[in-house]
């Protein structure tokens, strides 16, 4: 009775609830204290206290007819004021209220700019392993998700070369996710180059456009004092998707932007046709509140050492064990190869000793799982003698 | 280089904004106060200060990770609980958390629902004059939006004969809107157990299921003591949208739900899906704060007494006048004749003596025109004296 598209879709999500059942009765069985899940990617740092503060003072000195009211479809001009402010202090851009258009979290600008650029059949490329979820949004709008691996032995860094190759004259935009989910490699400044040379190669010999849509819900995550490249200033048809749910661990208010910039192919085209797209696609307009409570906390940071000590003592963990991962520069997830390379086995066998994360078929990369380390330190110290037992299992560093 | 779809949809939104801009421009040019701006649906009532006081206390009160965390997809449990038994003590209706989900606004809530229910091709019969935005939320799935009409004649009831013939084999719903955005006219309980009863009766006939969707922002203005039946309790294949945009005048923060009784057919099946496609339309959830906000306001009212004083000052003033109106007896719509049956030249007209109103055209209703009375009640008494002077040049009540 339902879409047919649906009907597959709530049998897969039947497979993952499941899951979630199955460590909820493992936390019943064995004691929460027990139980180690890493398979979340939910901020466990709290908002800083300055938002609290904004929230009670918004609430008490706005006007509840500005505050909770309609405004234009792309956000109070203000706040998008205070955002274009805000990037062109931190990362030299030059852009104005007019490039940005406030969003329902980064998920729900990804749909409005899927839905202002694509035709059906048009092709989406993104790296692999990538967030799934994309290939939902870019399936919305009838847009075809084309996976270009990024290699292990590259350190799942991109190709320039795969890359090229993969693009055709209905390639309409790459999917560009930095830090990356899941292996929590940062792309640097040489390798977006390479990419954009790709790109602006590509676009020649087609005569097409080519747009980086940017997913940068992780840029704030970055260690060891990585810098993560301002796209729009190495390629210029980039779009920048970003979301504060990480940066001030709001996931839940879904408040994001999309910035588009000036010097993109048909740029006013594109921007004009995000605000309805934003406005038909059911969003209407970024939640009032949380639009003007994120222009007074732009400069508000979450607690990254936190999770650099849980990046640290994860990474140190499970690399003393045997295992052979990834070193993350950014995100909060660790990327760790399954010893016998069969990552739904890992799953499996990890479980028995109630350790829970996802397998790389879940973000179309086999062999490898995904462990996430937005969790407490203490869990990570609590968990150590069950991923050393099952290591042992392994037979890695016996 | 954008989306073909959304091409045409940038012309069509220019003119929208031409005509805002033009508004702008008359009250620079006349002064603000010389302007009677009667075009837009925006609550000019303030939330009720219970608002304003919960922000602040489940901002004090609540840890932040529980506040503004993912939650399920379909909304946090205690809140859907709180919305279940809120219906069920007002309407007599037997919901359970399961049965709602909570949405991005009442448009996140319809275009979550039509995305579970239409495959390409499949019919929607809405009654009209309608919301023309229904039209682009059915095209969102390829779906196909079949107009109704309701006719001046029967006072823009719907007809069941006319719903009877309009069905086909591939209708998949019937939107319904009640009370009705732009006539203002509530559809009864007779009415609604004629259209059920058709509907059953062209459900056993082809052997498919035919859902109302029933949208109910304007649920709580009713005036005269009128009562809006809760569809549920009439036919069994019913699935609400509702919103608190105008019952707590928070347009602005997106927050709505979606209720699907378990009587509905495969109930479960499309609450499922329901949940999914709030995940992958990349709404993800309502806006945590929003939902423990109105969790807390359920009780709350606007100031349906203001409303009403406007209603009965600008009907009585344009029938004094000479217009013909229909008697609204619910929203914030007064819907009227153009005098001779040009809604475009009424307009027109209109903006010479400085007032703005939507033309029928908008609801895809010529001939009529919509004066949206959510402004405030001095402004409807400054007009009159524009309005008589536009009833005169129509040669009315000389």
């Amino acid at each position: 009775m339902i879409s047919r598209k649906m009907i597959g879709m709530t049998k897969n999500g039947s497979a993952i609830r499941a899951m979630f059942e199955e460590g909820k009765k493992m936390a019943e069985k064995f004691g929460a204290e027990n139980v180690y899940d890493f398979s979340l990617g939910n901020p466990n740092i709290p908002a800083p206290e300055k938002v609290r503060q904004e929230i009670i003072d918004i609430a008490r000195e706005t006007d509840p007819m500005e505050l909770h009211g309609y405004m234009s479809n792309a956000g109070y001009p203000q706040v998008r004021k205070a955002v274009a402010q805000s990037l062109n202090r931190r990362f030299g851009t030059s852009f104005s209220e007019n490039n940005i258009i406030m969003t329902v979290g980064a998920a729900g600008g990804l749909n409005v700019i899927l839905k202002t650029l694509l035709d059906p059949g048009d092709e989406v490329l993104v790296f692999s392993p990538y967030f799934l979820e994309y290939g939902n949004y870019v399936a919305n709008f009838d847009g075809i998700l084309k996976a270009v691996p990024a290699l292990p032995e590259d350190g799942f860094q991109p190709s320039g070369k795969a890359l090229s190759e993969a693009i055709t004259p209905k390639t309409k935009a790459l999917i560009l996710n930095n830090p990356n989910n899941p292996t929590g490699v940062i792309y640097p400044e040489d390798k977006i180059r390479e990419l954009a040379d790709v790109l602006e190669e590509k676009q020649r010999e087609l005569g097409t456009s080519i747009y980086i849509i940017s997913d940068e819900p992780y840029r704030e995550l970055a260690y060891d004092g990585a810098q993560v490249p301002y796209i729009t200033k190495y390629y210029r048809n980039t779009i920048v998707g970003y979301s504060w749910s990480k940066s001030l661990s709001l996931p839940g208010e879904r408040i994001g932007y999309l910035a588009i910039p000036d010097e993109a192919d048909d740029s006013q085209l594109i921007i004009d046709a995000a605000v309805i797209a934003n406005r038909i696609l059911g969003f209407v307009n970024a939640p009032s509140l949380q639009q003007r409570l994120v222009a007074e906390c732009l400069e508000e940071k979450t607690d990254v050492d936190a999770y650099d000590r849980n990046r640290k003592a994860l990474y140190n963990g499970l690399t003393d064990c045997g295992f052979e991962c990834v070193y993350p520069s950014g995100a909060f997830y660790l990327w760790v190869k399954a010893p016998d390379g069969d990552d739904g086995k890992f799953v499996t066998k990890a479980k028995e000793h109630n350790i829970l994360f996802v397998g790389g078929a879940s973000f179309a990369c086999p062999g490898y799982v995904r462990i996430a380390y937005c969790v407490s330190n203490d869990m990570i110290n609590r968990s150590m003698p069950a991923f050393k037992a099952l290591a042992v299992e392994y037979g890695l560093n016996k």
